[in-house]
């Protein structure tokens, strides 16, 4: 079902020096797959992260902060199956007895370990599954294994999602390679659930934060597929600077403006990837709002857009029904809405210009658009310079199905 | 699919002395039914209103507006099957040609029209069709057509939302009999799409807007299908005055008590039969919200709760996957949010206790909640003592069905 996603070639997946990852089969989800990555850094790795902003975050994303602040990560352990929210002191202590055991695996401190959890929310995580399937994660543990851990990743993804690419800095190639999943419970912030990128660019740590914040901001934290933050949202980026480039210190550099541009395309095509394999999802929708006060009123209109049911349905049944936009237009809840400035587009076709119906629009110009699979819907505030683009899909019965048959 | 609710007792429908209503076939939605109404109120009737908060509101909105603050209403004049939104200047000029239809057959001033029209955006309003059975609606007035009346507004509803209420006031008998439609595009403010409560009691035009604006508030403005907020909403509540009451001035005194109380419980049953009837609904959700610092936040995290689709999906499945609640609720971005203090109840059955898991919880608890077709979610902020609770209904494949087929 997902829209225009292949899944990713595993020969064009471009191992990152100084990051190895293993797979394991623990059983934590039904059916013969693999649902459990461990991934070691070299020690001079830097890791930034942003996590959930959910109020509620899962024991992992507590664990995983809390050891942030004590000491630089240096093994990632992530499962899938299993959120390990909603579960209370139990959960965070089943959460610090995984990182004791990878911790001991490798005779390191468990500080060192940076948890991720995804799945189902309040079940009890099976830690002892977990542990001992470790040291056959720990046997697979290599730089090429970026196809195998993107579809150990996944809960319900039907693609999995993954992408390298790269670019010469200083006379050296630099590689960026992400993964993630995602699918349901998607919306900023943050609106991945887990994604893992990694390059290795010599870059400092305060300037990596600095990129991966601009970069999610501009890609993860733009799409919804159903409005709702998950419990366990992380995204993390980590360099190892192993390319033996001039180390990135400043954002205002060229090179550092070049090392961003590829990790944004990075970020930019899994955030993508997760829309266009959102749950029951047949059209890619892209909402560009321009002409805004602001970038805060030019999100408040397109996330109203893009997460009204009757727009998301109309676009599911090909309908171009353009009466369920001007209305989520309508009650975005801009101050002093001067309807007489507004313009509504489907790609290129007008349906209103300037507050009034467009005088040329027919029903097939709309139903043209509409038969497409990817869309983009542009609303002119006229108001102001500010714009900004979200990405949501459409709803269909297959997001219902999947959602009430999720536990089942 | 309508959630325990059964179509209005035609004989337990009492008409409003002064309220007379017709009905006619004008042939705007398909199929042999009625789809206009015609109102003619008594003179000395006092007429208030809540319309729409959405800035893109359609023509009828525009000029009833305009209408009332030139005159007091003598007439109403509802559609169904076209919402006369988003048409633009041709769509006033053809909401002014009905109204001065109306007067001219009553010869009375165009200003004395309030015109009401709900169904598809953004199509031409056939002026004709509907001044040609004008005459056939005229013909018809009589107070006893509510239920003629409730059953001609309804679009997607499947079926009619009419209601009596009577009390003694003054040792006189005041009735009051409300009719409402909607079922799709539902969420406050307002939420009705469209209501029309009438009463017989004498009372003053500001005691009565009042009564109107805090009616709402607990009622049709805390009542959400879908989050998305309709061009067309209107509520009107007339006061005939011919129950021969002493004048009802103030608010704060016992008759004005008695009315509001009445007036409160017709627009809560129309507000929850509205949800009842939800599109694609199979089950009735009430969510509390209590112990918040003040209302604001309890609305807040209600609506978060209730427009998730995680949560609606999971209610439509009758699964007790409580953790899509916990994170609605954590989303819901409260200031200073300590979960510690956060309790969780599905009907009086606990799920998360001061933010941990209920210890004696178990999923047959659960599951015997989630069979019921109505089940209340409280949650016990631990922050103040301020309350308040929304209806809404669960997100099923006929909610998709409905939408996607709405103008095949």
């Amino acid at each position: 079902m997902a829209v225009n996603l292949s899944p990713p070639d595993p020969r064009q997946l471009i191992g990152i020096k100084g990051v190895e990852l293993g797979v394991a089969k623990a059983g934590i989800q039904s059916g013969d797959r693999t649902d459990l990555v461990l991934i070691r850094l070299s020690w001079q790795s830097r890791v930034v992260t942003v996590y959930t902003q959910n109020a509620f975050c899962a024991a992992p994303v507590i664990v995983a902060k809390a050891h942030q602040r004590m000491t630089a990560p240096r093994y990632l352990l992530i499962n899938s199956g299993n959120a390990n929210a909603g579960t209370g002191q139990a959960g965070l202590d089943a959460t610090n007895r995984c990182c004791e055991a990878v911790a001991a695996m490798f005779k390191d401190k468990p500080e060192a370990v940076l948890p991720f959890s995804t799945g189902v929310i309040g079940q009890p995580l099976p830690v002892d599954k977990i542990i001992q399937s470790l040291s056959h994660a720990k046997q697979t543990l290599a730089p090429h294994r970026w196809y195998d851990a993107a579809h150990a990743i996944m809960t319900t993804d039907t693609v999995a999602k993954a992408v390298s690419r790269q670019t010469m800095i200083d006379g050296r190639t630099i590689t960026v390679t992400g993964m993630a999943k995602g699918s349901g419970m998607i919306r900023p912030d943050m609106a991945t659930m887990l994604a893992y990128i990694a390059t290795d660019a010599d870059v400092a740590h305060d300037t990596l934060a600095t990129m991966l914040n601009q970069a999610v901001a501009c890609s993860f934290n733009r799409i919804t597929v159903d409005g709702d933050t998950s419990t366990n949202d992380a995204c993390v980026l980590i360099a190892t600077g192993e390319a033996g480039n001039a180390p990135i210190t400043a954002t205002d550099t060229p090179a550092a403006q070049q090392l961003y541009s590829l990790v944004l395309e990075v970020c930019q095509y899994l955030a993508q990837a997760i829309v266009r394999d959102g749950e029951g999802a047949t059209k890619l929708i892209t909402v560009t709002v321009t002409e805004g006060l602001d970038q805060t009123e030019c999100r408040q209109v397109a996330y109203t857009v893009a997460h009204s049911p009757l727009v998301k349905t109309a676009f599911f049944a090909s309908d171009p029904n353009w009466g369920r936009i001007l209305a989520a237009v309508g009650r975005s809840g801009l101050d002093n809405f001067d309807l007489s400035q507004v313009s509504i587009f489907l790609d290129k076709t007008a349906i209103i210009v300037q507050g009034e119906p467009a005088p040329n629009y027919t029903e097939y110009q709309g139903q043209q658009v509409m038969n497409q699979d990817e869309i983009t819907i542009t609303v002119q505030l006229g108001r102001g310079d500010a714009s900004e683009t979200v990405w949501t899909c459409d709803l269909s019965y297959d997001y219902v199905k999947i959602n009430a048959e999720y536990r089942t």
